[in-house]
């Protein structure tokens, strides 16, 4: 938070101080005094307080107690814009304090009292507040009819893919309740708190964080746009702090409305591919609530079309956007080329047996029977998404991209370094990904929960080629084909659920369906025969 | 025949005499100098031979007996361009004879002969070879693989749709063997003798004959085109005539290759209507496999669907050029309209399903599974037929036209009267259709072996659509809107199989299904209740 953004801040407080019933030790308004605090004294390392003191009573090295500003439980002040911190991720936290107290973090207030924590200090405060509970009355689910008129909503929680702009649910998890200790809570946090840090992003004041997406991510916020997603966050937390958001912030609802969607920015490498239409032209009706039903199973597989899935992933996790991101397999691509021959199962498959496929493969699951209601919605949502396009058309963007082959080929070893540096960060250093709420966030990449050995996934180069194409999240293309390959083979050499059309022994099963250099299945890695027990 | 034609047949004839083994009273050549006949003097009535005699020996008034030319069975003189008469409907043969006789059919060698014939005899005489069986070796098939290049055996065939021109088979039946009186048999008929036929008709040179269908089909055959598609038929007589026929045309291969279809001439009224994709384009391998026998399946459904069907009908019946004519609810055009919702049975169905509507109602059969191979590859070939639509477009050309209302009431005795004129030739005085072979060749339009009560068909708007635009074959829009209606409401008054959502009572099912003034099931028609067993 720059000098600016604190007046800002203090001018809202200010304003609405009378509502701050806390038993601080001063006023907010008081710490406008200390924008330009006198350095304090440095003073030798002493037997250190626990984090709960320092919370509660701040240090004798003259460090204020957190609460005087953040609130008697680490609520924060929507008000002031002072962040909650309760419930937050101890390594985030800590991370934090340190980057206030080296200045990475620009934050005039903050500079001083962190530089006067010891890192133990640090570390104890950071603990003390991340087990405190998330403030209450903090709403867990998002809306599940956000509509693209409502430009927070739909940024939080579909993001803007012609930018390669994720959804902020698809990090911070569903309600923005945060996930592990990378993506700390946006619910419980004031819209002026958030708009100022995507400001501090936007203009290199905050260090980039984790994988330097927020940094990505904020490029590709306008104003109105910050203010629109702050403003969806502020109506999530408690109710006394969300109306004294909302008073303090008169000009919202105005801003939220020119907040609209630019022009679609397709990737360079991309060419034109094909446009569905926008989420507003969706249909009503009848069959706008088949198509509708289809977006939801497509987006929440599990919660929508449980029963068909043995996994922990939904097919928005490898169809990004919804289905709709070119060059990551988009339903508009796939709807006009079927029915096909597929020589997988040795017969042409329509379109409804092609999405059975997914179930049976990519999901894990046992597919819904033809007719069913669960394929029908998922049919008529990628018909209308491939409204326009032409049938039996070779659309820019379908699929995903196919990668050359790499220069060197592809290595177990370095592809494990590319995972710890770009991916370990979400999935896991495990791969079991991450969830929150109940509901995958980061979904796994290997294991009983991820994709089994049928699905086109295990394939190295549909996963290399998905990786460079949308891999980190955000950050496409910002891999070489090389890492790639590498990651792709390193997620690919590790065990995961038997292909449902095991022959009996994993050598049968791989000379029928697996007889591909692209598939590791029934070869050795690090001493294991992959698809073995 | 005019003078040119016949010339024509004899310097074939001439070059071929050697050819001819019939116990003839005279050489073709002989008959040349009867170009010129002197007129025979009239002669009192007198005890008038049989059939057989005039055939076998002439009359006393100088006819010369028919078999001189036409061979020791009647089965034509290929070579001569001599047509066969073995097998000929009576009430045509006879026709023949009269035209002849006043001269609206030009020939001169049979003219003073058909003169010569009093009525009777030439009713005898025409009994006499309807009697007589087609001469052996025809072939009754036609190949189920015609292709666009082979242009004559693709008239025969598909005919010309973008020109509304029928297929030779879809009147005169399979292998051109004749239905009823109206068609006669093409097979075993010489590619002279055809393609004379044909210019007379494009010259006005025969009578127009049922419908005046043939002027007008005629009229949109190229020099090319006649001689392709007899030289098709000139190929289907038995061996040794055959043999002669192409011997005698050496110039017909390279002709037929010049007989290509022509620009496509849209009709006038139908805007621009997409346009699927030419038969030459059909793909191979599986896929194409798919797509051709859903082809197969849509002309000839009972041959190919049997277990699924109830009825006399094929798919092509109502979806004119195997699905491919604008207007005529082309799939095309439905392809890319589904899924949809639909309120016949109150939700989204997919093109599948939709399928599936077909076989329950119009096909009267009982609809094969989700999945089954039938399914897939008619949705293979609806698919193809709609390359490079696009998805969800409103395309010219989709179902049947939207008649406006009649400017009087639809009515069931001018309907009767329109039926009569128009559509009994064909479809027979008691709407039962024709068949040649055991193939429907003309379907029934009412009864047991017609659509049932819950088809689209049933409904007189889009019965009166379907005529207006699509019927006499090849004569589309020649009836007016209001004759379209009456007549679509003479057909939609007769009885047919129960509608399978049959309510357990008429008024019950009408209530439910049928409460439209387009539909008359439910009311009473000449005393009896439409739908009442």
């Amino acid at each position: 938070m720059n000098f600016k953004e604190f007046a800002r801040s203090m001018r809202a407080a200010t304003a609405l101080a009378i509502a701050i019933a806390l038993p601080v030790l001063g006023t907010p308004a008081a710490y406008a005094q200390s924008t330009q605090p006198a350095k304090p004294a440095q003073t030798p390392k002493q037997l250190e307080p626990s984090g709960r003191t320092i919370a509660m009573q701040g240090t004798a090295n003259g460090v204020v107690a957190c609460v005087t500003c953040h609130g008697a439980s680490g609520e924060g002040n929507a008000a002031a814009g002072f962040p909650r911190l309760a419930g937050l991720g101890a390594d985030y936290f800590e991370a934090q304090l340190a980057a206030f107290a080296d200045g990475r973090r620009e934050n005039a207030v903050m500079q001083p009292l962190a530089k006067n924590l010891s890192p133990g200090e640090r570390k104890a405060v950071a603990q003390y507040f991340s087990s405190q509970p998330a403030p209450k009355g903090i709403r867990t689910e998002d809306p599940a009819d956000a509509t693209p008129s409502d430009s927070g909503a739909w940024l939080a929680t579909r993001g803007r893919w012609q930018q390669d702009l994720p959804a902020c649910v698809q990090c911070h998890g569903p309600g923005g309740a945060g996930v592990g200790s990378a993506f700390p809570p946006l619910a419980g946090q004031s819209a002026a708190y958030i708009e100022a840090q995507l400001n501090a992003w936007k203009n290199g004041k905050r260090p980039p964080g984790t994988l330097a997406l927020m940094p990505a991510v904020a490029s590709k916020l306008s104003d109105a746009d910050m203010h629109a997603v702050a403003q969806y966050y502020a109506q999530q937390p408690s109710a006394e702090a969300g109306a004294a958001a909302a008073a303090s912030q008169p000009a919202s609802q105005t801003a939220s409305q020119t907040a609209s969607q630019p022009a679609a920015q397709p990737k360079a490498d991309a060419g034109a591919p094909f446009q569905p239409p926008p989420e507003s032209a969706m249909p009503g009706g009848d069959f706008g609530k088949s198509v509708k039903l289809g977006e939801q199973i497509f987006r929440h597989t599990g919660q929508y079309a449980g029963k068909f899935v043995g996994n922990s992933l939904s097919c928005a996790n490898c169809h990004l956007d919804a289905g709709r991101k070119a060059n990551s397999s988009p339903l508009w691509a796939a709807f006009v080329a079927y029915p096909a021959y597929r020589s997988k199962n040795g017969h042409v498959n329509t379109f409804a047996e092609r999405l059975q496929g997914c179930f049976n493969y990519s999901m894990n699951g046992k597919a819904p029977p033809l007719g069913d209601p669960v394929l029908v919605a998922l049919e008529s949502y990628s018909y209308w998404l491939a409204t326009g396009a032409p049938v039996g058309g070779k659309v820019a963007g379908r699929g995903y991209p196919k990668l050359p082959a790499p220069a060197q080929k592809a290595d177990y070893a370095r592809g494990a370094t590319v995972y710890a540096q770009h991916c370990a960060a979400c999935h896991g250093a495990d791969g079991q990904g991450k969830s929150s709420n109940g509901q995958t966030v980061f979904p796994p990449l290997w294991g009983a929960r991820s994709f089994n050995w049928g699905a086109g996934m295990h394939e190295t180069q549909n996963a290399a080629g998905f990786i460079k194409a949308n891999m980190p999240l955000g950050l496409g293309g910002t891999l070489t084909d090389q890492e790639a390959w590498d990651v792709a083979t390193f997620m690919d050499s590790h065990e995961r659920p038997q292909d449902p059309r095991f022959k009996g022994s994993v050598a049968q099963t791989r000379a029928k369906y697996h007889d591909t250099p692209n598939s590791l299945y029934g070869t050795v890695v690090n001493g294991h025969l992959l698809g073995s027990p």
